[in-house]
């Protein structure tokens, strides 16, 4: 088939794979805006084991604007998996048989590694667990790419839940394929994973760790808003004062270099100030736009 | 883009407005039936934070004989602003990326003019709060107009809920734009809004109100009924009192116009005697068809 | 409109409708392979009172394989008929306004036949009650007789759930047809239906009725098992017992003719040891994948 064939981890790509899918992505700015035929006839199921409308409807506003099809569930109440207790493994063999890809998420981790070993078609990984996100990892140096001119030389703040966050740990695994400094700003209960740390600094990079924002957002080139779960605390009081230390500000943006970028995974809950969304700093739906042209280049490396 | 924008209350549209939706709902009867291509590439995303079948379905079926795609939610709990807390905002500026119009249903009134004001493409209301469903204010119309010649010049009888109806509302203020006879046939608990009333008559129209059927139906050209739900009534000997006189039995046909035509926005309870269907009176099957033609002009308007 | 028009119940066809049926699949193998536009233009609405993975989305990639298009609800939940009482027939002679072709999944017994009485345009039974599921009746008889050459002749083995199992109801009575050996082997509690069993012995078959798998799988060319739910049995010790009796295990594989094939409509639970998964008896899969190309004739059958 494609140039690719799954995608399951952003470790599992070199420099040069993902190279190769961003200017692909490059080139589909202009496919999505004209529309095309080229997956015509081809079916993508999308499996979500776990809700989601960003990712979901973003793969699927891909693979409409390439001319494919798209079928599967939404919540997995409405599948088999869910009420009569069928194994990842069958309903994998199952669909497998209906489309031409499976884009799978799941709540457990290695949930899709499992799902691609037991298709015989691409499977693409929409988010498995805490720790795989890797199309939103490609989506996420695409925007800082085309917003930025390029990675390398950047420096990089992730910020707020690093801990739980799969779409910042993605991001970090990806960004050990570039030339970069990294601000890691969490607060102690939601840290950046050691074992992540560590693959940083073996990769070269220059890592630093802060717990506040404030320590994060001067230098930095890209900020890398994420979103802080009240679930995550078992005390409010704790919840809350951890909070509004990683909310940024407007009178914030004063702080910031003048050409530095923010960026979200969304959904946000109260961790950006909405006067935000209308200064040139506010690339977070814009972000939105790039995840469909990167999963359209996903796409089509792979089925076409 | 299209010559309509965005659709969000039927207080938008003038009168040349209305007509030239009808005019062209008219000339896609040929068109559903032959199916086209005049959408082909373009996507409508379906955002339902109310579950809906008939609405959903009847906007889902234009768009797709038109040729064109769709995706999105049919039900809030499988989306992030289901479970994430996402503003109604966000999630608009999100799926605006996505696609090229966007449906959306929404139980708060006001709801879906946010939307358009948030959103960069254009926003078609498809139920918002208890106040206005515009499409289905068209369609009413296209019904009335297709199966009596015009409307302009007849006795519109609106029956049942008047209250809670959204569909009522948004056809009241549609006929303040005809020169219409009106009664309003309600029980006391589920009176038209005073305001509606007042607009009625500030339009010049002859109004009536009645709080039983049998005072509506006699002189009317077209009798609406809507359903009245039993959760509307803290007692329930008080709904089932009120339910029996806003009933439509088989034997009321005699007491009808010999040409008057009998519609409903459906689903129903047992306010139409199921023996009714079949008479040439019941054209309430007839409206669900007119809602798939009137839909696909207000998309061909807005798209096209 | 087609060749066929509805297709509720494998009892409403005869050898020569089922031959035909089959003949048709067996040319879609190709067709599902190239993908094709035999039914551009025409629209498919899913109606699924109950939740199911498998067959709606078999029948979905059968129709975007054929170039239709599909809409409806998965889940009784996001629809009218779930949360506001509306008749089966109301929800029926709706949806036939939206689209060519309604395919229903009811939990109800007569349920399918009740649509296919009130709508316009064709319905296609995908599982209705305990009764009826003919379309996949359709598909195990294609799946028999690519795999083996042909169906008459063969000894055919039916294990499991016999009671309950939809697939298996329609499967006997679709094998009236056809000149087989029967052996039916299901514990006491789970038998075959006696109205069944009769039906198949007036059809001039020779039918076995046996309480283990063991008594059935040693001269069976066909060996189609079935789950057994945990649910059926009031007592966890009785269902203990008996799944142990109808689990194959892999040693089991020594027992049968060479060439025997093991079918299951799937999903499974633990009846079969997933170590025969690899063996050339295992049929399952691809029992899936001709779930498919039966359908397209099925759709192609009824549409073209």
């Amino acid at each position: 088939m494609g140039v690719l064939h799954n995608l399951i981890s952003i470790q599992d790509l070199t420099r040069e794979d993902i190279d190769m899918i961003l200017d692909r992505a490059t080139e589909m700015e202009e496919v999505a805006a004209l529309r095309s035929k080229i997956l015509d006839g081809k079916i993508m199921a999308c499996l979500f084991f776990e809700p989601s409308t960003r990712t979901r409807l973003s793969f699927e506003s891909a693979m409409l604007r390439l001319g494919g099809s798209v079928l599967g569930f939404a919540d997995v109440g409405v599948s088999s998996a869910g009420g009569k207790g069928e194994t990842l493994a069958d309903t994998i063999r199952t669909v497998e048989r209906y489309a031409d890809v499976i884009v799978i998420r799941h709540p457990l981790d290695g949930s899709a590694r499992v799902a691609a070993e037991f298709a015989n078609c691409p499977v693409i990984n929409a988010g498995s667990g805490a720790e795989e996100h890797p199309t939103q990892a490609l989506l996420d140096l695409y925007s800082i790419r085309k917003m930025k001119g390029s990675i390398d030389g950047l420096h990089i703040a992730l910020c707020g839940d690093l801990k739980y966050g799969r779409t910042v740990h993605s991001l970090a695994m990806a960004l050990t394929e570039y030339n970069v400094e990294i601000t890691l700003a969490a607060p102690e209960q939601l840290a950046m994973k050691p074992s992540i740390i560590a693959e940083l600094k073996r990769a070269g990079l220059s890592v630093r760790v802060v717990n506040d924002l404030d320590g994060a957002i001067r230098q930095a080139d890209v900020i890398y808003m994420t979103r802080i779960q009240r679930e995550r605390f078992p005390d409010i009081r704790e919840y809350d004062a951890v909070k509004g230390r990683f909310r940024l500000k407007y009178e914030d943006l004063e702080l910031l270099k003048e050409n530095a970028i923010i960026l979200h995974p969304l959904p946000r809950v109260d961790e950006l100030d909405p006067r935000i969304d209308t200064t040139p700093h506010a690339k977070y739906f814009d972000q939105v736009e790039a995840g469909v042209v990167t999963r359209m280049a996903i796409l089509d490396l792979i089925l076409s």
